[in-house]
C-alpha cells in the first residue's frame, strides 16, 4: 500500500535567500533559523536558506554554511543554497545542502554582469559542479536556473532557442534539471506556456521549476500559464520579500502566501497549511523590523467558507 | 472589404463609476468628463461613468446625467451607467446612455444589502427596465452583473447553480447579456473557467463580462481563466480606484492598466495604447489629489523590446 501524495505542486520557498540577499538590512542567523523553523513547520517541502558566495559580495550570505546545518535537521524538508561556482559548490555540498541551484543566464550582458561569466562559461560551471558532486556528494540535487529566460533589461529580447538550447546543454553538462526564471518581470503568460511546452519537450523529467516575478503584477497568471504547462514546482517568496525597485507594493517575487492560496483555492494541493504560513510572517518580521512585506491575501484574509485542500481531503 | 476588428478582447473601463462610487471624495464634474476624455483618447473603448441612483446615497454620481451627455459626444465609444432600478433606468436611458448595467446579486443576503431587493425581485426590475426600453429607447442594451457569483462575504458559498439559473433569468427577463462578478474577490481560476464554461454553454452570445477583483491577488490570473473559457470583455479600474479596502497595494478592481499589458503582452489586442492610457492616469490624479493609485505597470514601466500587439501589427 502507498501513501497519498502530500502535495499535487511544490512550492519552494526562495525567501531565505533570493529575498534576504535583496534587501540591505542582514537577519541574525538566529532569526533566520527561526524563520525557517516556522516554514517548516507550515508544511513548506523545500527551501533556498543562503548562498554561497563571498561575504565582500552579500554580507547578508555569510552564514549560509550554519544556516545550512540547521536546516537539513528537518526531516523530509530539501534545503537548497544557490551558488554562483565551483568554490560555492563545495562549501555547499560540505554544509550538507540536498540540492543547490546556478544561475545561468540566457542573457551575455547579464550573465558577464551577474557572476561575471559567460553562459558558456557557467556551463563549464555545471560540468565541474556536476564532476565534484559525484566524487564528494552524489546525493546531492544539482539545478540550473536560466535567468533573464524570458527577457533581459539590458539587451531586451532574448531568443526563445537560446534559453532551449542552454537549459538542454546545462542537463547534458551533469545538471538535474534546468528551470526558467522571469528575473526582469518581463514574461507573459502566451510566453510561458509556450517556453516551458518547449522545455519539457526537450527536457521530459529534466524540466524544472518556474521563477516568475511580479514586478509588472503578471506574477500569479504566469504560475497559473506553467501550471497548465505542466509545470509542478514553483519558486515564490514569502511576503515578496526580494527586490521591491519600485512603489509600494511593486515586489520582486511571487508572494508564497498568495500562490498557495492562489493552487488550494482551484482544489490544486501544496501541502502546506495556509494559516500556519500566514503565521511566518511574523517569524519573517521579527528577524527584519521595518522590512515592508508584501501580498494581497494576508491583509484581505481568507475568504468566508474557504476550503484549503491540502488540509481538508486528506 | 471589410475592416480588420479593432481589437481582439474589450476592456471594458469602469473606473468613472465603480472607481469614484468607492473613494470618499467627490470628483468635479469637469475633472469627470476630461478623464474619460484622456481613457477615449488612449483608445477605450467602452467607459461605465456614472451611477443612476440618488444622490443622496451617493453624492460623487449626482452629475450622471451631465457625464453621460458628455461622454455620449465621442463617436464609437460605448457610454454604459449603472441604475440599481427602473427609476435609475429611466434617468439613464434619457440622458442618452447606450447601455445600462443592473447589479443582480446570486446572494439575497447580499442582495438586500445592496439594492433592498430579493434576486428575484431585480430579475422583475430587469422586465420592466426591458420593457421600457422597448418603449422609449430600443437601441439600448441592458446588461444584467450577476454580483458575488464567486462567493459572498454575507453568506460565503454561492451555490453555482443558483447563479447561472439567475444569469438566465434575466436574460429571459430582456436583458441583452448576464455577466458574473466577482465583487467579494473569492474567484478562483478554476472555478472562473468553470462558471463561464457554463455561462457561455447555457447563455450563448448573451454570455457577459468577467468583472474581477485583485483583493486577494487572483485578479489577472482571474482573468486569464476567463479569456480561457472564451470570455472577451473585461471590466476593469484605472489604478485599481475602487474598493481599497485592506491594506496598501490590495485594491478592489482589477487594474486596467495592469490588465492591457497582459493581453497586449500576449499578442492579443485591446485596442489600447498602453503609453496614452499611462496618460490618462494624470488626468484622473487630477481629479482626485491625494488618492492612491495602484497598478504594478505603471511604476516599473514597460518591458525593453516591449512590442504592443495594438498598435505594431495593424
Amino acid at each position: 500500500m502507498s501513501l497519498p501524495p502530500r502535495f499535487d505542486v511544490l512550492i519552494s520557498e526562495v525567501g531565505p535567500r533570493d529575498g534576504l540577499q535583496s534587501v540591505s538590512a542582514t537577519m541574525s542567523t538566529v532569526h533566520k533559523c527561526a524563520w525557517i523553523d516556522a516554514l517548516v513547520d507550515s508544511g513548506v517541502q523545500e527551501i533556498e536558506v543562503g548562498s554561497f558566495v563571498s561575504p565582500k559580495l552579500l554580507p547578508q550570505m555569510a552564514d549560509a554554511a550554519q544556516v545550512v546545518s540547521h536546516a537539513v535537521a528537518h526531516p523530509g524538508v530539501t534545503i537548497m543554497a544557490l551558488v554562483p561556482n565551483l568554490k560555492g559548490a563545495e562549501a555547499a555540498m560540505r554544509a550538507g545542502a540536498h540540492k543547490i541551484t546556478l544561475p545561468v543566464s540566457a542573457s551575455p550582458a547579464h550573465s558577464i554582469a551577474n557572476v561575471r561569466q559567460t553562459p558558456a562559461q557557467m556551463v563549464e560551471q555545471v560540468r565541474a559542479i556536476a564532476a565534484l558532486r559525484d566524487e564528494i556528494a552524489p546525493g546531492v540535487h544539482i539545478e540550473a536556473g536560466i535567468s533573464t529566460a524570458f527577457g533581459c533589461t539590458l539587451q531586451g529580447l532574448v531568443p526563445e532557442d537560446e534559453v532551449i538550447a542552454l537549459a538542454a546543454a546545462c542537463v547534458a553538462a551533469g545538471a538535474d534539471e534546468s528551470g526558467l526564471s522571469d528575473t526582469t518581470g518581463m514574461a507573459n503568460p502566451a510566453q510561458v506556456r509556450r517556453l516551458f511546452t518547449r522545455l519539457r519537450s526537450e527536457l521530459g523529467e529534466r524540466a524544472g521549476a518556474a521563477h516568475m516575478h511580479n514586478t509588472r503584477g503578471l506574477g500569479l497568471a504566469n504560475c497559473l500559464a506553467a501550471y497548465e504547462a505542466g509545470v509542478r514546482t514553483f519558486d515564490s517568496s514569502q511576503a515578496g520579500l526580494g527586490g521591491c525597485p519600485y512603489a509600494p507594493g511593486a515586489s520582486g517575487n511571487v508572494v508564497t502566501e498568495d500562490l498557495v492560496f492562489m493552487f488550494e483555492a482551484m482544489g490544486i494541493r501544496t501541502g502546506i497549511d495556509i494559516e500556519r504560513l500566514l503565521a511566518a510572517r511574523n517569524a519573517l518580521a521579527a528577524g527584519l523590523p521595518g522590512e515592508a512585506l508584501y501580498g494581497m491575501l494576508p491583509p484581505a484574509g481568507l475568504p468566508k467558507g474557504f476550503v484549503a485542500h491540502s488540509y481538508s481531503a486528506d
